[in-house]
């Protein structure tokens, strides 16, 4: 890592199966309008319910990407 | 959502499968007494280690249910 | 628990595969040289992202051991 | 205040109109069930967006009340 | 909600007013370039003071909106 | 601890004497009505001041014990 | 602003009305003994509940001051 | 409590004996000089350590007192 | 300040010399698209190491800017 | 102090008696093996309940410790 | 340090050249009014944007300094 | 980085110089006893006072190091 610059943006990621299925879904997403994704922190853990059980699961994570010069 | 009022609880779901088993273990006992639940907050994982590996995922959540009038 | 006394260190599993399997990568590792190994506590979640998708999980997590007398 | 001891519980609030409004509507809906209502700790002030206005105030608060022996 | 997902920015609303006022101000202002907002989460109260008098409440708000696909 | 559920609960005991004094006094009052309490964790140390000096302590902390099946 | 330095000192506002006009009560008081009062930073919403309505609105802000050389 | 207006100052006591001697002697020091001390809360306990003992308890704490008109 | 509103991004700069130019090098990045450039907030300070030395300081912060009517 | 380095391990001591007892316990057990402890900060109070009263405090604490050259 | 007790004051210092600058003019600026100053803690490191560069930077510390008896 | 285990340790680094000068004499005297550094987090800055001047800054920061299979 020479003198680059990062951005980091905040997603919400949801899903019916699993903590990691609603990150893979956020990631999934920003891949697809940026590049030099690097890195993501998860922020927060929660979801919804529904008849007794969870009905999604919404990770809020942050993702770290390169800004090209 | 109209100017009802919701109420937050705090349980430990364990579990010696995942982490989202304990999620889902706190909210089926919260769903044996109480109706309206709506969603859930993770608040920590932890869990006990027994003879070298993970004994219990141990998952504090809160949840939040509706107030009936 | 007499009076006994504990430490808490702090480790940082990775895994390709998962949460729960980050975390017991790194209590498996603690476990080759520490003994009565009692509990974790989770820190942080975060990763590496490849290729549009989740590389690694790393989870910081503390491993609280009973320190013999 | 001698040696009593109190209660707190978290509720949520909503309103269309104003912060204070929704903390209003959680308390009137705790005094419905529980007397000796002390004091109130606002912990998150949310809410949810309707065609580019508030469409409700949502605040997290912790009602204390003092068990009677 | 199924398998969506949300991004979160973080805006400055500021107000002569009132709190209320300022949070309105800044989601106002995000509706004018995008849809889908969802929510809004309070992080700051804060403000700038004249002549012995509020002169502007500044209040820092994350704001929810969902990614379309 | 098998796959157990357990609640957590918020109470603020108060004690002329001392810290411990206040918490013991938030424990006593809980296991009136209820069962298997098993641990507590210190959220708050603040107290009243009367004439220079201490008048009450008053120690915030939350209560957990397992919810029978 | 070159190379000033503020002094920020805490206080608690409290009103009946209004959570502004809690904090209003708050610089109100301070501006009468302090001169260069710059801008105000909330740190907490609290307040007494009476007769099952919000009594007074407490609100504790720190106020920023340039010091005069 | 009327629209009156508090002063938050932040103290550190010490002492030999205990945490609770240590908030005893902060107090006592700022009632020599401000009158209405109203409510103390604790931020944080630490001290120092001499030949593998406790030499003194240092415990940070915020004073609450009303401002007179 | 009248009623504008501010956006704030988070960014990650890097440096190998010190603290200050990690967070230089981040706003003349972001000064490269954006203008009306207002503030910074540090968020957190960390780095790479190699060969017993600080390899690179890595600097979070968020920077604010004027949304343009 | 000059350009030392210092080491902070963190550890957890027990006790039926008192907070400061459960302090000193830790501290007594850390003297054991290392020198030169410095300073100690109390990270979070917790402990067991036993038929309805304190069973145990458990005292976290950081211990600092000056590295030797 | 016998039972001596301590005042923490929280000051801002502005300086254009470095955070330590900035520090340092904070302390300097309470030493002209205040005797027995002895540690500080940075809270927070913000500053302004000046065309496209770092215009000053805002360190806010807390000053503790020992009261005389 | 494939399934490595990394450990965090907590140190505090000192100097009269700067900021930077006290993370490299804390990872300089962890260099001494450890290999494979990998990164820093810098948790806290503070330090002492002489004669109206910073004496010390005092950096408390983590270490992580790959543990060695």
């Amino acid at each position: 890592m020479s003198d680059h610059v990062y951005k980091k943006i905040e997603l919400v990621g949801s899903s019916k199966a699993s903590v990691e299925d609603a990150i893979q879904n956020a990631i999934s997403s920003a891949s697809k309008s940026l590049t030099h994704l690097d890195w993501f922190e998860v922020q927060e853990v929660r979801g919804h319910i529904q008849d007794g059980a969870v009905g999604h699961y919404q990770v809020t994570l942050k993702v770290g990407f390169r800004l090209v010069d």
